[in-house]
């Protein structure tokens, strides 16, 4: 159960973050090694990386025997039962069914609007990786995110965690999002005192304050 | 353990199709109601029904103390995970990792990408309820469902099932993707003859085959 795993991602970035923080919430910082791919060189579109993951996004986890596992809430789900003891994902059928709804939502509502908002109305990556943009499409998304964070301030109203009591992995996607808006300069209204308090807060913990220099601090600056 | 639970869906539903068919793959029809949600109404996006899940999407668990679980993914692990023994979202990590990729990639690759085409490059649910249409990204969209169809065709050329060697969480949506692709006539390419064959195979299963009439059959011809 000590097998070194590898995580091919890029170290600012706001998906990356949601596998990294998830790694250093279980200590398992020791096993893993980090493989930079380089976004604005577009090395995550090309054959190489697509037969990694054929939707070609970061993070992907790389097993030992030469497993690969895509996306961030199947690499959670993955990393969180290797101890049999989850923390992030739930314990019972209505943890689960509850913290897999706010993860979702927080996908769907704030972080994957604010990506698509980055590729369609801003430079995004460059030309030479942008290929395609809808810049009208790209502009409704950023609307979207903005109509999320009232949502998840709503939410933070009533209760101190996205999915309920404790720190979920439904938190650090609410965190990836506002990682992501923050790079593009789209800030929490300050309206917002709940969602705004609640990312103080969860900025404290060391596994969100540490995500980029986690490991591998010289490819963090690239 | 007994306690009756009520969805909220539209019977022909590609997305209450899913939970459908993990119903009646745990046996659990018998403490399962449903309410139909007119879709051609506009009825899961007025006020009421978004208090019971802000995305305005079906399906959506209730639970007896009423509390709302929405999500395709939520709403199968909390079912799957009720009696302790679960057989769709997998037992070891690495199945639980494997069948959440293949889950979320049958969503972004295929499912999602043909419910985005029906909503934004045809009539959808008509214009009292598709109230934004942008028909060029739409089409995109459909485009990117076709090479999705092909992605699969090639999974199923090595494996049995879409995340290995058992049915799971991640054929139940790729057959997601293909009942709405079906409904829209966008058909399967006859070349894809993995995807197919295994289509037709697991049409047998009765959790696919029954799941319009599992129950409430005056509101299936709603």
């Amino acid at each position: 159960m000590n097998a070194i795993m590898t995580i091919h991602d890029w170290p600012i970035g706001p998906y990356p973050a949601r596998v990294r923080i998830a790694i250093a919430e279980k200590s398992l910082q020791p096993r893993i090694r980090f493989e930079t791919v380089h976004l604005r060189k577009g090395e995550h579109k090309r054959p190489e990386f697509l037969a990694k993951n054929y939707s070609g996004t970061l993070p992907v986890l790389e097993l030992e025997d030469g497993t690969f596992i895509a996306e961030c809430t199947a690499i959670t789900e993955y990393l969180d039962a290797l101890d049999g003891a989850p923390t992030l994902t739930g314990r019972t059928p209505r943890e689960r069914g509850l913290i897999h709804m706010m993860n979702k939502r927080a996908e769907i509502e704030l972080l994957d609007p604010i990506s698509v908002y980055f590729h369609h109305a801003t430079p995004g990556l460059g030309p030479d990786v942008e290929l395609y943009q809808n810049a009208e499409w790209g502009l409704r998304q950023r609307d979207k995110a903005l109509r999320g964070m009232r949502y998840f301030d709503g939410v933070l109203r009533q209760q101190p965690f996205v999915a309920g009591d404790f720190f979920s992995m439904a938190d650090i996607a609410v965190i990836g999002g506002l990682i992501f808006a923050e790079l593009l300069k789209v800030p929490v209204p300050e309206e917002y005192g709940a969602l705004l308090a609640w990312y103080a807060r969860v900025q404290e913990r060391p596994s969100v304050r540490n995500r980029v220099t986690m490991s591998d601090p010289a490819a963090a600056m690239a």
